[in-house]
């Protein structure tokens, strides 16, 4: 590990220099995407030598992993609304969903992280993980019915559809709708979903 | 025109050279994405010079416009379903775009499209040009109220969410469940906004 230098002579092992980086790439995969954001970019940004990211990272996708799962999206936030039960829980999570996208810190990592999951199936598949973990499997545990996870699945199609179009693709005049308005349009079907009438098969 | 001269000796006013240049763009962009996608790489597949593919179409935005409007979506299937009227077309929709993604020429474009929009504004400002003129105003026209373009908007996040997820992302079990479910669980919320109760504001 130590024989590795950093331009600034600042110590590979020190957990400052680590962080330094993950905000180098965070605000690089936010600002260029995933394909453009090259290791020697954020390594430049970060004022380290690249062997130094690889030496932390091993790879882009390793940043990229990293940046999302340490600096990304506050998961908690979304299970603090889950926890408080499925009555309503369209409404509440709607709310909280749009909100992470409206945060100026927020939302241009989530912006990276749809963008990048388009282009490179790693990417796709830390969102998948991210998704299944932090949304369909904890909403799918409190669900009655064989089709628990297809119903929590169409939901997250929803919010999903949202995000990309009103704040990746910013297609009026649904990006400049009020946030109340757009919860209030996608509360009740994301609420059917989760606990109306189930579809026919 | 005529002074540029192609690697196989074609015509450059020759239209089946520009057919050709246009199948090979098409090809490349849902099998690369679009940052990866380059004038050169569609010339050594058409089998030209990369100067006719500018000759042509200019710019690599150009040559993604070209692909996407001459060669992309039969965007007619779409209207024929909204020209049977408001009545059950959330169903008729669903079922009608779902099955574009299916088909196995258009699939790939559509996934392209998509990538693009997300790390290209003019690739994105294509796609809203198309949902804007195909699928937003055509149904807006139909609905009453004032939040009827709104409400179209909605539905058509939740259409594309679907597609973001059941063939892009490819989440499961949403990628394996049959065309029929995805329209069972779908088509009432689709409704919903174009006819259901309006959302309180």
């Amino acid at each position: 590990m130590s024989e590795i230098s950093t331009e600034r002579g600042r110590r590979p092992g020190n957990p400052r220099t680590r962080e330094s980086i993950l905000e180098a790439a965070m605000a690089a995969f936010a600002r260029h995407g995933y394909t453009k954001t090259t290791i020697r970019g954020v390594a430049r940004e970060a004022g380290v030598d690249p062997a130094l990211v690889m030496h932390f990272f091993g790879t882009k996708d390793g940043l990229f992993d990293a940046a999302v799962r340490e600096g990304g999206i506050p998961v908690t936030l979304l299970r603090e609304v889950i926890d408080e039960g499925v009555d309503g829980l369209g409404e509440r999570l709607a709310m909280r969903y749009l909100r992470l996208w409206e945060d100026p810190e927020l939302g241009p990592r989530m912006h990276a992280v749809v963008s990048a999951a388009t282009s490179s199936p790693a990417a796709a598949g830390l969102l998948k993980e991210f998704m299944r973990g932090q949304l369909i499997r904890p909403i799918a545990d409190r669900l009655e019915g064989d089709d628990a996870e297809e119903r929590v699945l169409m939901m997250a199609t929803q919010l999903v559809g949202i995000g990309l179009m009103r704040y990746v693709l910013r297609v009026e005049p649904l990006s400049s709708m009020p946030l109340a308005a757009v919860v209030a349009h996608a509360a009740p079907n994301l609420q059917r979903y989760l606990t109306g009438t189930a579809a026919s098969r």
